[in-house]
């Protein structure tokens, strides 16, 4: 290739057209006003604020062409009804975690994460590297959904106690308010799960209708009060060592989108996807030391109980596995990924973070 | 708003547009023929691969108006001179690590990552909410330069050595290949740093004329075949604890760009950043199991060796702010939000890893 072809005369023609009031980029396009509907509340402005800032980043690089509208839980369809919304076509898109759809089948579990999953990072290797995306759309292809990942809380923590739990003695009648797969694990360690929806959580709490409910992170976790009846902060969420949020986007629409603006919509989610674990992660300190100022006291889920979760996490995958097709074909190459991430993991990085973290606290 | 506004007509709009054999954008941009020099060679494949995935976005989310063409180390610039062509406008852009440009000014490292630094996940933070970039992009404008964040390497290795170390006996007069103020650390410790060019360091290995070297991990180790002649492969790379590549603009250029095309920029690269990092821990383990089969022998560096280097580092980071303001005026904020982000990773994220990547290996 001619190098001199690619010579630049850019430093003219830059400056030329930074003097163009709005570039007129897109014309020929559609213009395009899409509703997506987000499973989260306002409240949680770290994941509804990824979708508005997903749908601003788009209309930056469509010149105002497509343009996404995002409605927050109830105003046009209720946070759990998302999937059918955009299956039927009522929207267009929606913001969500496809782990709310475990009822129609559990393998929509994986597009989030799973108990004893992947972390973060662990999932941005699975879906574009490992073959988890591929897996993910041919899956929701029957639903009319194609999704793209958007989002990732990192490992959550295990959520608000109202006493201690220690062993598996003390698990048993425990009533923990814990919805999905997670449920299923502390149902079989003994637990009762119970299932709430938010704002009814921290009434059950404070009335000891409930011993314990999980939500999401310090960040999250401080808006709904639960320290001032729940003080016992426990972690780690083993349930979800990592939580990704998708865009879903109606599978009919996205075929008949010109080339350009499915462009737009993977490097955009892409971003915000990035993005939004970095939020979180920004934010959780702080919000961590006002809790622990507020009363929350920090507790690590006991050895046993960790090991007796684990046991029976497999042995539900397993059950799982062995009676849907769809979810075997996604577990199976999952957890040979999965075990492999573990094993590498260990060696650079969590030896590293295991010096360095706790280096930091003791050396000033 | 009125909701009605934004009813959809997108299913009839998006089936007509795809009907278009090429959309018709970005008409009346400036059309854009510009130089990325890469500092990585095409053999460390992920990185070089990065470049030109980026530039293969930037081209489809700009109907090819705006072409970026990547070129390996010396085809126009040399690997370490690429600061300098795009300061001086030789090149439009390069994709490199800032640390490689310490000589100049040691703040250049905190764009990539210091000894004892963050991890990729904590960098993103920093970057993106922490008020790194900020601070970065501030720093850099007296060199005519803008960084945009476009990779992460996650935890390096800590090299390859000939013989184990084990006590900071062992490290007297030990000759290490490493650069930077990773070398600057193991030369407080007692160690003697060289500096020798990629290509010749197998050679000085295999004569003993160096102890060790390091490189970057498994995927990339595995090419150079280091295992044949230093098999002690040591681990966490601490003074890489996470490195980001960077993609360098031309400022002036920059600042000329139509906005559309800083928004491309900025979203491509935000999508290469996390997509570096997905490609590294996709292709890591595998690399691990052959170069363990093929002889490496992981060896953890020792507490004692660890806990001197991380003494050393904080001091020569003490003795650079007390002389250098530009330094000082990052470090400080960088330092403060470091040690937030590892107290709240030592709580939810690092305790669900340490149990969860042990489980995983001895429960199948």
């Amino acid at each position: 290739m001619d190098r001199r072809k690619f010579l630049s005369t850019t430093a003219v023609g830059a400056v030329a057209a930074g003097a163009l009031a709005a570039p007129a980029i897109a014309q020929g396009l559609p213009e395009l006003k899409w509703r997506m509907s987000s499973s989260f509340p306002k409240s949680l402005d770290t994941l509804f604020g990824g979708a508005e800032s997903f749908a601003k980043r788009v209309a930056q690089l469509t010149d105002n062409k497509f343009q996404i509208r995002v409605f927050a839980p109830g105003e046009i369809v209720p946070a759990l009804q998302n999937l059918d919304a955009v299956q039927n076509s009522t929207i267009e898109m929606a913001h969500t975690a496809s782990y709310y759809f475990v009822g129609k089948d559990p393998t929509f579990a994986f597009d989030t994460g799973v108990p004893f999953g992947l972390t973060a990072r662990q999932q941005n290797a699975w879906m574009n590297h490992g073959g988890g995306l591929q897996l993910m759309r041919e899956f929701m292809a029957s639903y009319n959904v194609v999704p793209i990942p958007a989002g990732n809380t990192g490992t959550q923590m295990g959520g608000w106690f109202r006493k201690e739990i220690k062993t598996l003695d003390d698990v048993k009648g425990f009533k923990f308010r814990i919805a999905g797969m997670g449920g299923q694990i502390w149902a079989k360690l003994g637990a009762i799960p119970q299932q709430i929806a938010g704002g009814d959580i921290f009434a059950a709490l404070e009335r000891g209708t409930i011993d314990a409910a999980e939500w999401v992170g310090p960040y999250d976790d401080e808006k709904l009060g639960f320290v001032k009846v729940a003080p016992y902060y426990y972690y780690p969420g083993f349930w979800e060592g990592g939580a990704q949020l998708s865009i879903m986007v109606g599978k009919t629409l996205w075929e008949g989108l010109p080339p350009f603006y499915q462009h737009v919509l993977e490097t955009a989610g892409a971003e915000v996807n990035l993005d939004t674990t970095a939020r979180y992660d920004a934010v959780n300190p702080q919000a961590l030391r006002r809790l622990v100022a507020a009363g929350a006291q920090l507790r690590p889920l006991s050895r046993e109980i960790m090991a007796a979760a684990w046991k029976a996490t497999h042995e539900i995958y397993d059950e799982i596995a062995a009676k849907n097709e769809k979810f075997k074909k996604v577990y199976d190459p999952w957890r040979a990924f999965r075990d492999e991430q573990f094993l590498w993991f260990r060696v650079a990085e969590l030896t590293y973070e295991n010096f360095a973290f706790a280096a930091s606290q003791t050396v000033k």
